[in-house]
């Protein structure tokens, strides 16, 4: 199958080379840097105990996504209208997208600018780039898919390719479980610069955490989203499993790069706002980290 | 008289050179740097446009206080009770004590160790130090202090002195005042490390700050107390008139030391606990702060 990849980050790469290893097609859109050493010397997909390199395409134009059966959009939620908007002339009604991205309502902003409809796609990976046309695969893989008429043929796709996919009538509320989890850690990571094992130690920590959750679950409860599984148990796991993590919103940060903070807290503030929930935890951590984004900007 | 200044950080040394240059004979405990100073070259008093060099006399050591007819107790709210037990054995019954600092417990704690009554006193100045022995006063200057059966001997000894003292049966209110002002704004500043006329221009920044603000008066009403005056007035007005000042907890944590937060968030979250109050805003400040705390120690 032709498989484009729009956003050549380390989500974007690691489910790119996967597609790519099992015989299909792929093109990624990405940055030159990226793409330079991915046309010369294909992919290095590494997971750490093994390393291979996976013959793909880039580009760095939104033109590559042209005859994609399949475009997986793995951009930042801060450039989901941008980039969704540079591949509508390529894409045709009959193209099934994907959109693998933190946030609640990427799949739906992006349905608005490209006119058709988007799988929204929750994503359980742990990834980073290791360098140009580099990227490492740290655990996991699987992900969770929306019902949808296409979703059955992305399944049958992406599991012979060794990606674990589960079609879930939930899928939305696995989304909303995921971006609490990042309501509670991301932005107490950004804002002090430290991992997860060592802000939960700090005094109060996890009574903040705990008001950033429950304003987060009424804010759900308000959208009519049931939020499954123990959020909280797995919060508290977290910071056993990932003592020395920073999250991404902290990795942004240090780079000098905007963050997704406005699609995580900042989305449950404007929400909270909208339905008359009180949200003043995700409030001070949003604004807190706005100002510690424009400082090192 | 005899006048006694217990810690002589840059509030210590302005009261303590306005006194000793009205003629009292002023010892001032600091650390062994300024106090080598102050008694090498005595208090530079610098006013900016003036400056004169002030006789007091300096000591490492609490014994310095050992026949003071009053006392202006000036260390940081964190070495209240430590040097409190400090100055207990060279105190009498009939020495006044007067409680010159941040937040609204001080004088209480103080007169728990000492064993008999403290004057609080609310604080209106701009000091700095400029270096070992060396004050600087940047404007304003006037006390207000609560009633007690001394209290009019202390503003006759005072006024002389070019200290205008007022008398006020809410001196308490006034207290819980000032702190409120630091709790809007000395955490944002400390933790972002950024003066106050950049923070106010943060995303949500006022939002957060009338969250905490009414925190505060949330829990100064559940304390039985009136603060007076126009808080929310006066917070809007600090951001114009100061834009360049960072806070004092910022200052703390930018020189790696600890800082108040405990007795101006921290207190407020502690109240509010008790009260049954919630203060997330605050509870959120206060951990932020900690951590930077931490991290900067």
């Amino acid at each position: 199958m032709k498989i484009a990849v729009m956003g050549a980050g380390a989500v974007g790469c690691y489910y790119g080379a996967m597609l790519a290893r099992a015989g299909h097609d792929v093109t990624l859109i990405g940055r030159p840097n990226h793409v330079e050493a991915m046309n010369r010397n294909g992919l290095l997909l590494d997971f750490g105990s093994s390393q291979e390199y996976v013959s793909v395409t880039g580009d760095t134009d939104a033109v590559g996504v042209t005859g994609a059966e399949m475009v997986l959009f793995c951009v930042k939620s801060t450039d989901t209208v941008e980039a969704g908007a540079q591949i509508k002339p390529f894409i045709s009604p009959d193209t099934i997208v994907l959109s693998l991205q933190n946030g609640v309502d990427n799949a739906e902003r992006l349905s608005h600018v490209i006119g058709q409809p988007v799988i929204p796609v929750v994503v359980y990976v742990a990834t980073s780039m290791g360098g140009a046309g580099h990227v490492r695969h740290h655990g996991r893989g699987e992900l969770v898919i929306g019902p949808s008429a296409q979703s059955q043929a992305v399944a049958d796709t992406l599991i012979p390719a060794r990606i674990p996919v589960e079609i879930s009538e939930n899928a939305e509320g696995a989304l909303w479980a995921k971006m609490i989890l990042n309501c509670a850690y991301n932005a107490l990571s950004a804002i002090t610069q430290r991992p997860y094992g060592e802000i939960v130690q700090g005094v109060g920590v996890w009574d903040v955490m705990r008001n950033a959750v429950d304003e987060c679950l009424a804010v759900a409860k308000g959208c009519g989203v049931t939020v499954p599984g123990d959020v909280w148990g797995a919060i508290e796991k977290i910071a056993e499993t990932m003592p020395g993590q920073y999250s991404s919103t902290a990795q942004d940060l240090a780079r000098g790069k905007p963050s997704e903070i406005d699609f995580l807290n900042g989305y449950i503030v404007r929400k909270g706002a909208e339905l008359g929930i009180p949200t003043p935890t995700n409030l001070t951590l949003h604004a807190l980290t706005k100002l510690q984004e424009t400082k090192s900007a």
